[in-house]
């Protein structure tokens, strides 16, 4: 009897994580179906990752329309089986979301209810999905582990993640088997896709002479290197048990790093420290924005996991990575 | 200068809650708007009410659909000035709910982004938002008070709460300025259009013989006459300061009856007793129905509210109250 291919789908999987994980998942035995919109992720973020596309089936799939969502299981089912899917869909954009609610409620929101729909049509139970430290809002000093409340996010971005996890919540009462959900910290690497390394960068390279930042500088937040995010992934999806929905936070064991100190040490990297940087007076960056929080990782170590970088290391090295994939030459001599 | 009219708007109007509301705010100088998809909800509802139905506008609107509600602001405007929204336009079954999410997509989450983007577009900024106790899940015998965590729900009724929750909250960080979210419990009275009560009245007019009741009979809930949740959301309205969003549990202060109880009382109402009740072996009515709960209603008990009626009480009126609304004879003699 021929052995069925089994099928990873990664909803989302030409993005900044989604890419970094379709490269993971090939090193299993996996087929990897990268579905994506291409609104925000790109072939070429595949190509940058070393990936073999030969390896790895792509299509370009609108997943907020359930019924383009179904189409692409079904074509799917046609060359194995899919047994779990990693939905990584998502505006990433969270202050493109402030201005236009559409974009979030239509890439992360109806997303996530298309790839339910889907997955119960076609009994694939197993469900990995990327939720945010954005669900809990701005609750001050209080420690952030998973069963904190009350959850009232300040984004829509939040917002629609947390829409998200309810939805989820509820099939797993249903039809889902194995369901993890991952609370993300800001993330750093390659490809970047947005954030503030990249804007920094960005803006430097417009005008080397000066960075302007958006907000006093003083938020404080903490950073994982995508790396580390992929392997905390990958160790807690096998911690999950049967009929369970396992809720746990990924992010780095400190207490991060200031806007101002990212800022200076991009300015330190791209212009040699000759960039003059000027701040605004809010202690946000802008509205929706989290000035600081404290983010409880107990539950993800309690599973063996400990990221290899800290937020000050995996800024440094994202900063290294970034300027190397865009080739950045912005010193004003 | 021409005194301006005040337009409360109500979202969900001509439902049964919704229904009750308009009676109560059109003592108050509203112009009342009730906006109804018609679906569950009904203009004779209204009429139950003993509503003077020449001092409320109607209209039949999709408020899932964005423009038709953004027209249907725009309407008003031309009358008057909407000073308040009460978004009570929800899928209120939960079963069907869970056959089918498109209904609770459509008419309980859909409907409040929709409603949102209407008032922002209409510079609209105080709104009141029936959510539900169903967004807390099953946290087995916790305390449900309003910060409490995880927010898991069971049911796709309770996932659309909780995801429009989330929505509203990330608008009350944008352009809303005096913002209730309500958590309802199990609410009864007239004009009845789903719950319990009205199950065991249906049944029994089908089969006096019999009643069949879903789960082993042992649910516990607690349940507010809609009277006393009507004067709740008054009172938690005018509690709320500027700037703030304020989260309240409603409900009644004691622990509640059990569906055995009201089988009996709806059983010993409509037939004498003389009907055999049979019960189910599951500790859950259906999927996504939750057991037993612990209801914290210390917040609005703070806020100088206390019902009139208890669990008990609000039940066997609301059983007297349905048995005359449907002027019933199910007697088997």
């Amino acid at each position: 009897m021929k052995k069925i291919s089994k099928i990873a789908l990664i909803a989302g999987g030409a993005g900044f994580i989604g890419s970094n994980l379709t490269k993971e998942l090939l090193s299993e035995e996996f087929i990897v179906v990268v579905a994506d919109n291409f609104s925000r992720g790109k072939k070429s973020n595949l190509e940058n990752c070393q990936i073999n596309l030969d390896k790895v089936k792509i299509f370009d799939s609108d997943l907020s329309l359930e019924y383009e969502t179904i189409e692409l299981f079904k074509k799917c089912q046609q060359f194995g089986q899919i047994t779990e899917v990693w939905h990584l869909a998502a505006n990433s954009d969270i202050y493109a979301g402030v201005q236009d609610s559409h974009i979030d409620l239509k890439d992360t929101f109806l997303t996530t209810h298309s790839l339910l729909k889907a997955m119960q049509e076609c009994n694939v139970d197993t469900l990995h999905f990327a939720s945010s430290s954005a669900i809990y809002g701005d609750l001050g000093d209080i420690e952030l582990h998973e069963a904190i409340g009350p959850l009232l996010p300040i984004s829509n971005y939040g917002a629609m993640k947390l829409a998200s996890e309810a939805l989820i919540s509820a099939a797993s009462e249903t039809f889902l088997k194995k369901t993890n959900i991952f609370r993300f910290p800001n993330v750093v690497g390659t490809p970047a896709t947005h954030g503030v390394i990249l804007d920094f960068v960005s803006k430097l390279s417009t005008d080397p002479k000066k960075l302007e930042v958006l907000g006093d500088g003083n938020q404080k937040k903490s950073y994982l290197h995508v790396s580390d995010l992929i392997k905390a992934m990958l160790v807690a999806r096998n911690k999950v048990r049967v009929n369970t929905l396992d809720v746990v936070n990924i992010g780095p064991v400190d207490d991060g790093v200031t806007v101002k100190w990212i800022a200076e040490q991009v300015v330190a990297r791209t212009t040699g420290g000759k960039s003059s940087i000027t701040y605004g007076s809010s202690d946000r960056g802008w509205v929706g924005d989290v000035p600081k929080f404290r983010y409880s990782t107990k539950k993800i170590q309690s599973y063996g996991w400990t990221p290899h970088l800290g937020s000050k290391d995996a800024v440094l090295k994202a900063i290294d990575e970034i300027l190397l994939e865009i080739n950045q030459d912005i010193s004003p001599n």
